[in-house]
């Protein structure tokens, strides 16, 4: 394990206990401020560690990479260096950072240029996504949609048990955290109407993921191995994909959802590394049926991260609506990818591949309000006296994460998204 | 219509009658010659015009843009320069290719820098693809799946008259015509076997279909009406969906086809301009039930194209084994993209929007070796004795296309691809 995530280490940055940025997690993400580029940075408490300053004080010199590659509006190039690279980043950081360090916590005026307010910047979308996959892994959440839509008797489908369904999203239309997001419009027939009608969504709905990000590329015909996955992974996001269940339930047969989720998936900005989340891991879940040899794999692939949604009504009152967990997933980061690529599918640098809704065996641990109301039977009241069977518009719908051992919490920071007209 | 698609017009570069690209087309490509960079070029007869050249002799001056953009490895960033540009190269392309015009043909030695034989050239992929989809618009190839796979009395499912059903497909794994594609390997289960076993596909198969590249893009929001779609096409190619089927019987159900498909797609070489193929616009089929308004379109948006699939063996032998034609498909490409947009889905340049498998009203015209051998119930003959339900490894599986009109054929070349293992 990485010396980086030592509980121990404290920062001469004041870090809040209630902060998902200490030192033992600087997740890297790519941020703006009313004056300057678009530039890599790292989060750390309150503050953005801005690295295109920070190398041109040459405190980065230790490590030796392009370091225009940190002025660049996405992480893309830099996640290209590997793993070899991007790690030993964040160790120098580590120890930059480390309250027994002085290199640039005694220099005032170099602390002033490099460390920015996370409340004076504004965070971009962390990565160009060449391609997007959504997997569907949690085995809760494919059993309520399989009882709700189809039979409760045999809600898994066949397959289910044997593969990681996934299928292809858009990544045009994935944003960063922050950014509104348009209800939609579409085609969409009750079960008691002879015709489809057109107009606004009547039920869109969250999705509460984690998607992680690949780093290192294959070649079309190339196979990764479970074993070998993590050395593909440079790290994860939250991830909310964003769900018209109307428009949904017209269109999906036989060829799986399509307008009823690219019109916007919102992603959280700081990418938390595979390896600040390393000290997380636990088992997973026992599968049976055994799964075929390409999905065997050895040691602890879950992870314990503690997850929450939290809808925001334009009137300013809030309610938390889920407490979920990544540990719930059925199909491991590990599966999924092998899975991917065992036909040889190639995979790109800034690629994210999406949990699916995790959802967990409780109705207040459910990841999706066609979930949580159970198809709108139950609806959720809000403390401001309304209810919700899906989202208004005017909602904010909050992700949130993190991780928590040894008094050391990892987190991910939020992500946001109100629904507009 | 633009004068460049004049029947008359006659060029100094021999053109044979059987040639795809007279100068009424002038289709755009990307291509690389032993010692020269990768580079744009237009298609005459059995040259390329190679436009970086071109541009340093001062013969492209006439049009005002930035010249380096024709020095790129993609078509991306000079498409993006919007079709007042692209149309005025053409134009001007046209001007200096025509048999009265001396500014080229006249000069021995320029002549000798900026025509390159095809046969000397390596052709790249046209586009950098950020987004890829699949749609499923001729009626004839849904109709044949369904009655195979489902209910003959019921083979439509009940919204494919009121949408053109789509998909997400995986963009990194489209290649280049004459790049190899290894046979997948993946599950699949039979109905009779209790469990799924793993290996290679047996069931490798080609689909015929047309795919249509954006050149204006969208802001997350913004829909883009039947009218307007034409201003946001660039040029169409030749795209073979490999499918393997077996892998897609058993993945597919609920989310859709996703390794059956995405171990690789092929395109056709060069792009040609939806402004080529103006000539060629036919009327659609009559849409019975009516379609929604945002569905609804004026004038007409078919194309008479005709196209065939070729089988060549490992042994050289080969068999045209269907004649298709582009006008067959229920939706047209207006209504595509204004399907895809009108939930506020952005789109980029270079996206890739493709037919579905174009499949004709005669078992000659079906698009897909699962229907022309009806589910292998009818074995293909080859010349050299063998049969064929499905691809066999060495088995190259050529897509062709053109249309032809008052002595004047337009053509897309070849899109081919070998099945390895």
């Amino acid at each position: 394990m990485s010396k980086a995530n030592d509980p121990s280490l404290r920062s001469w940055v004041t870090v809040k206990p209630e902060s998902d940025f200490p030192i033992q997690n600087l997740p890297f993400g790519v941020f703006k401020t009313a004056t300057g580029n678009a530039r890599i940075g790292v989060a750390i408490g309150e503050y953005i560690l801005d690295l295109q300053a920070l190398a041109k004080s040459g405190l980065l010199d230790t490590v030796a990479f392009d370091k225009n590659l940190l002025s660049k509006d996405t992480l893309n190039q830099f996640i290209t260096l590997g793993k070899h690279v991007t790690n030993a980043v964040r160790e120098r950081i580590s120890e930059l950072l480390n309250e027994n360090n002085q290199e640039l916590q005694g220099k005032a005026e170099l602390k002033s240029r490099v460390l920015v307010k996370q409340s004076e910047a504004q965070m971009l979308k962390p990565v160009y996504v060449p391609n997007y996959t959504d997997f569907y892994s949690s085995r809760e959440h494919a059993t309520n949609v399989g009882a709700m839509f189809r039979d409760p008797k045999n809600a898994l489908l066949p397959n289910w048990l044997h593969l990681p369904v996934g299928y292809h999203g858009r990544a045009s239309s994935i944003v960063v955290s922050g950014t509104p997001i348009h209800r939609p419009k579409g085609q969409t027939k009750a079960d008691t109407d002879e015709m489809p009608s057109f107009g606004p969504s009547k039920s869109v709905d969250f999705e509460l993921e984690i998607a992680f990000i690949t780093g290192k590329p294959t070649q079309l015909g190339e196979s990764i191995s479970t074993e070998e996955v993590e050395s593909h992974i440079f790290g994860l996001v939250l991830f909310n994909d964003w769900s018209a269940r109307d428009i949904q339930k017209w269109e999906y047969v036989p060829l799986g959802p399509f307008l009823a989720k690219n019109f916007g998936s919102s992603v959280s900005p700081w990418v938390v590394t595979l390896e600040a989340l390393e000290p997380f891991k636990v088992e997973g879940p026992i599968q049976e049926p055994a799964v075929l040899p390409y999905l065997k794999y050895g040691g602890k692939k879950n992870y314990e991260i503690n997850l929450e949604v939290e809808i925001k009504t334009a009137s300013g009152k809030s309610k938390i609506v889920s407490h979920s967990n990544f540990k719930y997933m059925y199909w491991n980061m590990c599966q999924q990818l092998a899975h991917q690529t065992v036909n040889g599918c190639n995979i790109a640098v800034g690629d994210m591949y999406a949990s699916g809704t995790i959802s967990g065996p409780e109705p207040d641990s459910y990841g999706s309000m066609l979930e949580i109301t159970w198809g709108g039977k139950n609806p959720v009241q809000m403390p401001d006296g309304t209810e919700r069977k899906f989202i208004n518009d005017g909602d904010t719908v909050v992700l949130k994460g993190y991780a928590k051992k040894d008094g050391v919490r990892v987190g991910f920071g939020e992500c946001s998204g109100m629904i507009i007209e």
